[in-house]
């Protein structure tokens, strides 16, 4: 029973590139128990890749692949016009980049997220959640790859028989239909520390409550937190402190392949 | 000692890049023996790379990576100011990225040949060799770095325990001192098919003759044609005949680490 | 009257990047009076274009900008989700760096046509032909801009009063409703010499016969020749001498605001 | 003789990419009379540009290029390999992808300021140097290249006839040959108020005390405040006021070809 009170904390991280910093990694880094790392697509670089891994490692945090559209000037935040095999490859390349640089630091990759437009399109389009898929599963068959709770790319992966992970999101609101609200609208994300804390104990609990007031049941494996505002590390140590709080242990999910 | 009686054929491919063609890929390869693939750092892209590594595979050719500077305004031909902890995490990076590609295509990576600048400078400087060297002895302890023969390459990796394969080249003019004539001389380049011939059967039997009529000692486990010439698949067809009609099986290298 | 017989013969050159070659820019140039050179954007670079600008320079050829949407892996043949203003800024950013180049060669630009998707685009969609169109106003109210002849781009080209030439092509199948047949199919390109020679004269005389045998009326003040196939030049040169023979000029056309 | 009170401020700036921000660009510009816009070389890219001279043209300041060795990995502080003939392309190309993006805007550009390496290099090697004076020269013989005061760089401008400013530095050491103190150095750089304060002023009439109190000549046009530090607005505040108490107007220098 008590194997079950368990949740993970992810946060995207090594999004800095050459000279130009970007987020707050080593204010985030003692809060979360999994760390999404960019693989020089959409942001990062080899010397970035690797400090990140030792940063990670020394806080004792499990390091997945972040990949996404390989597009620095668009940060990844756009979908470009690859075909499903370009984007397998490219998955392919930017995964096997870090596997080697964490390999380097004695650390094994623990699971695959897909980076903005690229996680998005995942979640409802099935070519996309598919190629990506399958470049995780070529890689390796016992590598997970997050996905949006109750998305296509979790059904894609399960059809696949490749391990998965549904993910929550700590700060950004849900709709009634489990899509979270567009980043466009004014209130996409919560501001406020009660909110984030009630939000993340729901996730836990396997449910969340929709911008309409509505209960959705939804089983996820890890929360992401995000890094990159002022607030993240306060927000992260309310959401710890909230998880621990309501009994999670926080540790990064159990593979289904391992169960 | 006819297991003796063998050498490895290799050649540089996989260096298109986008819409841009290089080289003969498909005139070469069913000449050679191993095949050093791009790696997205000098040329190649990850589409590239999976057709390049497709095409060794259908050919039954050994498959290495191909690390350069990550120049391709340079084609990698320029030594770059890395630190060597630097060329040691692109060198990683690159390694790691054509490594996965590979795998979904159900080849496994039988070398390391850094390409251009940073193979001539290992070839010399320890420092840029032991870089190299520790980069895919992080990687991987059983995966064998080309280096040029009797070079500091060669020497810093049979001191890391790595394996190492020496290397000779067909077509390229010798000097005294057992370096390769510079390219900037108008005669560094052999361009008889009878001189290339000579040649390959010379490395293969332990030796080869210099600018000035010595003769070398040189033990090579490979050969290095050229596949960006106009004559390049006619040159292969005659090292290959030559290389056969003196005795020799053409194969991959076995490994020091395996025997 | 006579001043009336002239026709402009253009082609895209300049497309090499770094070591890569591309087209028979020697080969196409002594039959073109204008040249239109890449800018970084989709394929060039400073030392591309300024041998282009050079060996245009050589034969009297006009030198205009062909900027693209800045995609090197795509080659600017994938309409990317850039907004109106960052199209205006990285149209002038191409159009400005090779006026530099060209300035330094002591040769003034003399027009801007757009690449492959970005060209396609302002075919048929407004805001981004306003968005070319203002870019390069914004540069000079006397740049001309290439356009489809009778097609959206002209049509907002001449609404801003920003000069512009309307263009038609030697080699590709058109449309009964004036657009070019998609290079999906089969038939796009006309591959015989006959049927180019044909054209390029209707062309020239203001009208093309489409697919389906139906004359189209269409002025146009230049025709594209392909430098990227291998019969580039032998075409070129059989439109060239088509042309003459039916009494046209070979010039740069005049653009409309000098007149 | 009032004429004579005259000084100019600049601080490089625009040096942001994509997403990713450098600088203080807001706080700095109502200091500086003169901005050095970086040019997608080492930094910068056409949304950044545009915004920067948008910027600088608000408070009424003089907007420069600043082209640096394009590697946006290296932020252009590393020396790459570069003929002077690609030098000159490379600076030709930046200089008119600014000058076009701030044509748009309704702005001159009135100086050119190497970047990082590019510039340090040119104050002590007359073969860059010149390349970089022959690049802008050939963009315009009235455009003013910065260099630093007393240094190869203004004497290659000077002897080609093309219009230079001198430049000091508010917040680095002098080494008592005129030459800034080695970034390598802990006291390279000035970090009281009070000293920096003391060395505008001292610059301002012709002098710098060096790091061993010996006084240096030192005619300077402009004097380059930093923009990518804490403080920074903070000693800009600083230097301008100190500068006014002395009596100096602020404003960009007279090019002395105008003169």
């Amino acid at each position: 029973m008590g194997a079950d009170k368990r949740i993970d904390l992810n946060a995207d991280v090594g999004e800095s590139y050459g000279v130009w910093p970007m987020g707050n990694d080593r204010e985030i880094m003692p809060y979360v128990t999994s760390a999404n790392v960019a693989c020089g697509g959409h942001a990062g670089d080899p010397n970035v890749m690797a400090a990140t891994v030792k940063l990670a490692k020394m806080h004792g945090v499990a390091v997945g692949a972040h990949p996404g559209y390989p597009d620095m000037p668009g940060f990844g935040r756009r979908v470009l016009p690859f075909q499903p095999e370009e984007i397998k490859r490219f998955v392919l390349y930017q995964l096997g980049a870090l596997w080697a640089i964490a390999r380097a630091e004695g650390v094994e990759l623990s699971h695959v997220k897909p980076h903005g437009a690229l996680y998005n399109l995942t979640a409802r389009d099935e070519t996309t959640a598919q190629a990506v898929a399958e470049a995780v599963r070529s890689f390796s068959h016992w590598l997970p790859v997050v996905c949006l709770a109750g998305s296509t790319a979790y059904d894609v992966a399960r059809n696949l028989s490749q391990p998965a992970y549904q993910e929550g999101f700590a700060d950004r609101r849900y709709e009634p239909n489990g899509q979270l609200r567009s980043r466009n609208s004014v209130d996409a994300v919560l501001h406020d520390a009660a909110e984030v804390k009630r939000q993340v104990v729901q996730l836990a609990n396997g449910y969340v409550v929709a911008s309409d007031g509505s209960r959705l049941e939804r089983h996820v494996d890890t929360i992401c937190l995000h890094s990159d505002t002022a607030s993240a590390s306060v927000f992260a140590g309310v959401a710890r402190e909230a998880l621990e709080a309501a009994g999670f242990r926080l540790m990064p999910p159990v593979s289904q392949r391992e169960v």
